[in-house]
């Protein structure tokens, strides 16, 4: 089950690589480096630190079928792809969770303390959306105002470790912090929830 | 022959990242770090990417020594060095067909399926120019329109597999798949060759 | 002591961070995450490049704490943190000069040439601000012109590894080179040293 959401994340994130590079009106290829690196950046950097090389996505092609397959969809059906926004909003934000949680589990295998592992799932989660804003040349996403993007993986990330000192079946544990990232995250874009506004306005 | 034409390409690569460097009037310290990371950006990402640490730069003292050579004749003539921008053209080429060669070796030889060598190839040829744009605050030339820097790097990745099918020396393999990068490139930039215009006008 | 030292200097690059951070109008999240990038990026890359993994602030919990508890002192203290910068400036150039003894030594144990091991310190020292300023979107600080911030970092390698063929004490060794590094760089910024000009006024 993990593997098939996590190839769902995938798609997600390399659709959304595609969006953001059409905008900033790159070539044919440049769109597709930039929906790779969405989609594995996080993958890529929580594997680096780790110390778990050849990384991930080397290792296994489909990844790249996967992401080739997805960007080309989202290139040749880009003027009507505007219509899927609130669905691709809904699997992006699967993947998210899906991703912070596969590299909270990645970290407990490398016998990393608790709050690490939750950095290390909210990095997996959110690495890819930074490289590609940083590659497009725009301060990332996830570090502009009004975004509690990376928020809801940690918060997340806490359920999961609460849960688990508890006699809870783990499938369980990871179902329920799954959603409680997910749910979170669309929630906030939804009625805007944001983090407390620390300027003078 | 390798290390030769490695060590031209690594030439190349560090003059051009000096050239970029004094546009943006750094000093004397930013214009060394950017022609060095230009130099190494890619090798480096490649053998971080399949765990060949330390890295290859930091265990061959040799590069260390061209690229500093290399920076202070260019810085030091700066003002000529616009005559030779022909030249360096076809030593970057060089250097980026070798590059791409390099890291499908060591793709090979981390048992990595063939379109994850050609993408370490490409990788090793290109990210030294990505970074060098990253730190000097550009969208990088490799996603820029009308550019096919990166396409002909795969296609001399896709030449090298398909020979390697056939009953033929190695040693030509490599030379012709090597030629196929090089003359791809010369031919595109002086032909103003681009991959296909997906906008519309 | 290098431990104590090195907590300190940690404070004073997460301190660093905030302060940038604030300057662009970071949500609270987006503050932390500079805070931290700043304070581990250098060690992190050090790490990465001699396969030293997982890296360092993921195997001791402490920095996270430290990072975290300087960055919500840094937050809440906002208005009254500008009286204190000129010892920040102080602490940030003990951190930098202790951060650069830290990665010429993990160098020497990775058996690296000594010019290697001084651009490993180097950039253990200075690579976490220049992380801090590509997430900000600016050039970063240690490429623009009048900055002498990594020189003073590869004297005081040089002075290390010249010290060193010296039959001298290594502790007299350590805190020689680390305050030759600290003392030139408060003389460089009191004095605007700058390196020479390269460009035509």
């Amino acid at each position: 089950m993990f593997y098939t959401i996590d190839i769902l994340g995938t798609i997600a994130f390399a659709i959304s690589g595609v969006l953001v590079a059409i905008d900033k009106k790159m070539d044919l290829f440049g769109i597709l480096i930039i929906a790779f690196v969405t989609a594995v950046g996080g993958g890529t950097l929580r594997d680096l630190l780790i110390g778990n090389t050849p990384v991930s996505w080397m290792r296994d092609i489909t990844y790249t079928y996967v992401i080739i397959t997805s960007a080309m969809f989202a290139i040749i059906f880009r003027s009507k792809i505007n219509y899927l926004r609130t669905s691709l909003l809904l699997f992006d934000t699967i993947g998210i969770g899906l991703y912070t949680l596969i590299g909270i589990e990645k970290g407990i295998n490398a016998n990393l303390h608790p709050i690490i592992c939750i950095a290390l799932g909210t990095m997996t989660a959110s690495f890819g959306g930074v490289i590609r804003d940083i590659l497009c040349n725009e301060i990332p996403v996830i570090f502009r105002r009004e975004t509690i993007y990376a928020t809801t993986c940690i918060l997340g990330g806490i359920v999961y470790f609460t849960l688990g000192q508890l006699p809870i079946d783990n499938n369980i544990v990871y179902i329920v912090s799954g959603i409680v990232i997910i749910v979170t995250r669309l929630l906030a874009v939804k009625f805007k929830i944001a983090l407390p506004n620390i300027y003078k306005n």
